[in-house]
């Protein structure tokens, strides 16, 4: 595993929260053919195979403090595809640029960054990835160590390490103090973030619990790491507790809501924690107030952006100095769908939005 | 106020859990008259006014540590009602006596035991309570400070101080710091715990928002110390925004469930956390996860009796020498509807179960 120190410059770079990485089309330099600077664009929320539209731009000379990144590979995640589509928490500015993470190479840089040259790889976090190139302040960008010629499958993991590990990460963590040989129970077990629980956990000593709609995951699961895996139905609180041999378990981490939520809340022991990430079923949940008093189920959400807002730069620095060298090392990785450039991007969002995928969807430069 | 340290004997009397306080039917010796010493039983679960029996029993000699203590008020709680009917968490050994708090005074003492004298007034904490006489190790009571002659006004409010002044205590400042100024959330407010709360909550200078389900009740709950009173219903959020001017509110405490559980969920502000401590509708809860992961709302559930088993021997008398005083001193007091004898015990119960009073009900002895 290669091991190198992020600390000292994720103090530069997250400082700032998560930015929207604008291009002025106004200017007029440009250091590259323009005709070839696309980026996604959609002006109205709705069904992102219908309002996304694909631009061209005139690249612009840089500001002082900015360079100018080449991405290289940016997931679509299921949040970029509601806040599109007017559904998630904070509705876009718009017209607006999906995107939330990324990877990419400085292609230039203006003369007052001396800490990033020509050829770095970088993280890119923040809104407005899904381009051909960003323009952005330097301070914007987590530098990533020499990656000397990446294969392209490093390249494609790189890209989805800001948001699903992270997250990840911070659930397994952040909620309840679990300890070697401690049970968990998460559902949609086969999703990004799911696939990065199972092998943190693994990593930790502490068996999962995965919990799934359908038919056919258990080899991939447990070929990450998983312990058991159970099919989502009325009987399964009583899975759980056949499959755990009863072991009170401290964490529940769900991303259905519904009666998969309820049934979650039910497999915990005295004490335990349900914590909420998502709501794929779009049901509404329903508790028993009994559970809360009687069994002392504690139930809470998690959310990165608000993380990202309010958590402390030790705190983000020992996360990411965390996850980077797990997902270059190839311990921490997920599946991929699919790949589509910027100008196929209507394909690409509606593969990302079929069920029945196993994978990220990701957008990747022409020629690829 | 009369100012007292309860410390050192709290730490005798607080190491055990509430004890079943049993009489052996068996034992023959009797320093008073048999025949006045009643007390209520039930050998099967089910509506209180029809189960319950009044059983007259013999007074056995003390063993060893045992004091005989006479039972001077004890309320009867929704929780007891529960527990009658097979309703509640915990079902009792059958036959069993309910009961769960009280006052009393101490008539005999057997020769072991020293820090209690004839005369001396005592908090009865556990199962058991609603009976002429008790006697059970001296150790199971809390004794209280010297009384002088109480009047019977403070005798029926000392007999309600284990279960919900320590219930409001315990939610008021355990879950969430609130400090001066800020705001409370809180249903049932017209219940004792609720009256607690509001009484506790005035003297932190914390402002209370009183959720009721019927008109009339404003004028006792404003004398109270509460700050705002609503009558629940569909608006009742958009009405909280309003009565606080938006402010965000960090704690809501319910006993309702139902509806009235969701809307005191969404009238918190970011962060804000809901404890559950009852369900009286007696209807399960319906929750949008959103609003746990966008807004980071955080459920809890509050059982006083998970308290009594799992809290350090320091909280324990921290809690309780905070309440006592306040108890004593009248500054801390509950509404009383009415009084019965143990012979009586159906038509208290009935009494304790209509709708509409606005106070406990408390069994006490003949002839007062």
């Amino acid at each position: 595993m290669k091991i190198f120190s992020i600390v000292s410059i994720l103090a530069l770079v997250l400082g700032t929260a998560p930015v929207a990485l604008g291009e002025d089309s106004n200017s007029a330099t440009s250091p590259e053919d323009s005709s070839s600077l696309k980026y996604v664009e959609f002006s109205q929320m709705g069904n992102p195979a219908e309002v996304l539209e694909v631009k061209v731009d005139n690249a612009r000379a840089l500001q002082s403090g900015e360079i100018r990144v080449k991405v290289l590979a940016t997931p679509i995640h299921p949040s970029n595809l509601l806040q599109i589509s007017g559904m998630y928490a904070i509705a876009p500015e718009l017209p607006s640029t999906p995107g939330s993470e990324g990877v990419g190479q400085v292609i230039e840089t203006s003369a007052e960054v001396t800490h990033l040259a020509v050829g770095q790889w970088v993280l890119l976090v923040g809104g407005g990835t899904w381009r051909d190139q960003i323009v952005a302040p330097a301070a914007s960008f987590i530098p990533l160590p020499d990656l000397g010629t990446p294969s392209s499958e490093m390249i494609e993991q790189l890209s989805m390490t800001a948001v699903n590990p992270l997250s990840a990460l911070l659930m397994l963590t952040s909620f309840v103090d679990l300890k070697e040989g401690d049970w968990l129970v998460h559902s949609a077990a086969n999703s990004a973030v799911g696939g990065y629980i199972i092998q943190l956990a693994k990593q930790r000593g502490i068996k999962t619990v995965n919990v799934v709609r359908r038919e056919g995951l258990a080899e991939d699961l447990m070929s990450k790491g998983g312990d058991v895996v159970l099919i989502d139905g009325p009987d399964l609180v009583a899975q759980i507790a056949s499959a755990t041999d009863n072991t009170p378990i401290a964490l529940g981490i769900d991303a259905v809501g519904g009666k998969t939520f309820t049934r979650l809340a039910q497999s915990l022991g005295d004490g335990g924690t349900l914590v909420s990430y998502g709501v794929m079923s779009g049901k509404p949940v329903t508790l028993n107030p009994a559970m809360l008093i009687f069994n002392d189920i504690r139930i809470r959400g998690f959310w990165l952006s608000k993380w990202f807002e309010t958590a402390a730069m030790t705190e983000k620095q020992a996360a990411f100095g965390q996850i980077i060298p797990l997902v270059i090392s190839g311990a921490l990785k997920a599946n991929v769908d699919s790949r589509f450039t910027v100008s196929e991007i209507k394909q690409a969002v509606e593969r990302a939005a079929q069920s029945g995928r196993n994978g990220k969807v990701l957008i990747v430069p022409d020629g690829q």
